[in-house]
């Protein structure tokens, strides 16, 4: 893994690994660096300087082997690196994110999902199990969960978050569009879906 | 609105903006700088320094007033500035993205879905009628949509751009795992959430 990368080279290399994984559906085996630019929209240098921070992966006389450069993506960005994460809120969003196949990709698997509703226990979305948000204790360690993925409505965000942290959980990943309160020990990604949008609407050029 | 304000900013603004909201719930008048840097878990300076951008917008003698500091983000980010939007892909995420109430506090309205599944047309999700892809022209002109927001699954999301750019879409909020091959006028925003997580593995302190 590459320590230090900015967040904007990490977010622009794993859109070249949809496209590579993308290419090698296709049986492509060469892609050039002005191919994966018109893609994103962005420039060519960029693609190529980019590409220079892992020592120039998978340079080939016609551009880049696909498989190589793929494969350099991935362990730059830890994606052999185990994430394992669960499901707080079995509601629409949590199954969306629960059938989201991709995530296995980046080395990222969803365990279980938890919720309130009697309804929802044992219910089960692409072979992940609904439990009650009371198992989540004893299923934390038997699991060895660390992520916490939420996306309980907003008026159980708080409550759940403390459900969550007590259970020993350092990291969450926050759907809910709240601002939660937290021991200064928990890391917190907001995922903040429509301040983004909001950022594409004001400046529509960003990648 | 405020222009030339960086993603950091914008992004941050609302974060900011989520906590008033919430505030503003709690019927809490008054909020200081360290509250929501604490929230955050960042620095204090920080939260002064980019409410200074808004011109000091709601400074009172123990802080901030929360109702004017609210008022005076959302005006900086254009939350009254219409945005009229549509799902293509009736799915779970599509059907989260439709129950989401959150966006309309942007101007975000989602008006209709779209899907070719004939087992979902004419459902109704959240007030929001699910019609079948074939008629986005009539109902883009209609409706006067002018975002799409993009959920189908991988294997069909380059067929329904090419259906979406046609019919004179500008903007596509892209939440398929690919990389969409579009015409040079067409702004997309590629929304790769593994991308994000996978750079909050590597540098959870981000904000």
């Amino acid at each position: 893994m590459i320590v230090g990368l900015s967040s904007k080279i990490i977010n622009r290399l794993t859109l070249y690994h949809n496209i590579l994984v993308d290419y090698v559906d296709k049986g492509v085996e060469n892609i050039s660096s002005p191919q994966i630019a018109s893609l994103l929209k962005i420039d060519d240098s960029q693609v190529r300087k980019d590409i220079k921070f892992l020592n120039n992966a998978g340079v080939c006389k016609i551009g880049y082997c696909v498989a190589d450069l793929k494969k350099s993506i991935e362990k730059a960005l830890g994606f052999k690196k185990k994430k394992k994460a669960f499901i707080a809120g079995a509601g629409n969003l949590g199954f969306a994110l629960a059938k989201y196949t991709n995530f296995a990709v980046y080395g990222f698997e969803i365990l279980a999902l938890f919720d309130n509703d009697p309804l929802k226990i044992d219910l089960s979305v692409n072979g992940k199990k609904v439990f009650h948000i009371s198992k989540l204790p004893e299923l934390k360690k038997n699991l060895k969960l660390d992520i916490a993925i939420l996306t309980v409505p907003r008026k159980f965000a708080q409550e759940t978050v403390k459900l969550i942290t007590t259970s020993g959980i350092k990291y969450i990943w926050n759907f809910t569009p709240c601002v939660l309160d937290t021991p200064s020990d928990i890391k917190i990604l907001n995922e903040n879906l429509v301040g983004k949008f909001i950022q594409f609407t004001i400046n529509p050029n960003m990648v």
